[in-house]
């Protein structure tokens, strides 16, 4: 199998994730290896002008034909229609990945296209993102210091694996694997659960009568707290309906502990409070820590 | 009455507020108007040797004695106790304000000292803090472009508002009046929810038994949105036992609404999902047109 500075890489779908993949890959010098495939004429045009892209297409089935590894960089209930495209016409050397936020769906997309997910096909998932969503957004250091998290089945090609691993390295991510079901569990945890609370706390308050009054009133704490319930709705529609179950049942025990919350505020119990605000807050210093020493092995400029 | 120029400022607490409240007046061209009070002396040290005050200490009493204006920078639950010991010695034309976030304990603690909120009493609240805590992380810029809500009383003497109000607006605030009320339901769907949410998803996800695990994969999403869990614990234990009335009321329809979303994510309802996170999304552009129309009354440098 080639490796990534000879393989012809197609990203399809040119938005935050596959823009920002497209960057940092032509950052890497390999922009002559680069074709996207996208249905915003204008973001193809403009990733070709600016020299990230070496060509491009509207539809996914001649630039795949030729392809090494292919991207789907689409959202998660867009896979499954993208490989039965790419079925008749890939051929058995081409490796295909996904940076989809729920690993149990595009397998079983898989499933369903090619009766089994085949050996050359690697699920994975870059743990970064942003609220902003396409092209217009995308940013070479989008994934420099974070996690890129690949998902291989337990008959996945090994150098299949290798060259995606090659692929969000070399975009500065640090690599770690792990078994389908354990990253949905983890995802809806620290992703699907804050922002389905995000979307739902401003939906909430925009129904009241006064929400504009609302608004007006909330500071910064606010804005960052929903700055994620301005991601994209279809990204995010197709991932709460994915990953509703491992979503339900975080946030089972999230509404268990906010009804017994409930009850200490309406009996005044100082030291439950004192205790939620004072262990919360220790518990985002460490996590704050773990963010830093991520932060801290990342290459110099 | 004296205008805020000719008065002698004596700011009990030198935390964030407090401390930005000095470090904004000083600026102002204020800084020998200003007294301190606080008992951390490293911190009252700090302000006198960078000419943010002029004097300080650590009792209120002697400052507070020949002071024009008195602002209790202090969390809500020790206004009281303040109050009680600044009845014995401040003259009769001495004012007084606050910066607590919830308004009706304050009003309340003023009745029980005094019998009656004294008419030279403005209760206040600067909208504007940070997650961080102490003098610090006090700004000079906290308040510009900030809101800043005063809920004077009927009896509330116009000269005493008058000053209170050119306080915040030398710190660049813009000024609003509303009820006391309405302060601390507006102030409970916009802040106090917003906290309690956050403290409370990063208590219920560091309960699990992988939490290490489940941070590690947390990415800049999860950052912001548990931002607030970085909150000072006195503050914010203060404030829930104080507006736990008015907080459990919209955690209330906040937690109707997220049934409704349990639901939707158990029946793979498509349209409610994207419904959602649209209607979020929307909501959410319309408050930051909000934050950023403020910003732009901000005055140039």
């Amino acid at each position: 199998m080639k490796n990534l500075a000879r393989s012809k890489i197609v990203i399809a779908g040119l938005g935050l994730i596959g823009g920002s993949l497209a960057r940092a890959l032509s950052r890497a010098g390999l922009s002559a290896n680069l074709a996207a495939v996208d249905r915003d004429a204008a973001a193809l045009r403009q990733a070709l002008d600016e020299g990230v892209i070496a060509e491009f297409a509207e539809d996914m089935r001649a630039p795949c034909a030729s392809a090494d590894l292919v991207v789907l960089a689409l959202p998660v209930l867009s896979i499954e229609a993208a490989l039965a495209e790419l079925k008749p016409i890939l051929n058995e050397n081409t490796v295909i990945t996904d940076v989809a936020s729920v690993k149990h769906e595009v397998v079983a997309a898989a499933r369903r296209v090619f009766g089994e997910a085949p050996a050359r096909f690697v699920p994975g998932h870059p743990i970064a993102g942003s609220e902003r969503s396409g092209y217009g957004a995308a940013r070479a250091d989008l994934f420099a210091g974070r996690k890129s998290i690949l998902t291989p089945l337990p008959h996945t090609d090994p150098q299949a694996l290798a060259l995606v691993r090659e692929l969000w390295e070399i975009c500065g991510a640090e690599v770690v694997q792990m078994p389908v079901e354990h990253h949905d569990e983890v995802l809806a945890a620290t992703s699907h659960l804050p922002h389905l609370l995000a979307f739902a706390l401003v939906d909430t308050l925009s129904q009241q009568g006064e929400s504009e009054e609302i608004f007006r009133y909330a500071a910064g704490g606010f804005r960052d707290f929903t700055r994620i319930a301005s991601s994209d709705p279809v990204m995010w529609r197709d991932i709460f309906l994915s990953n509703g179950t491992a979503t339900v049942a975080v946030l089972d025990r999230f509404m268990h502990d906010l009804t017994q919350l409930r009850e200490s505020l309406l009996n005044q119990d100082a030291d439950a409070l004192y205790g939620l605000c004072s262990r919360a807050r220790e518990s985002r210093g460490r996590f704050l820590e773990i963010l830093q020493a991520a932060a801290l092995k990342l290459p110099g400029e």
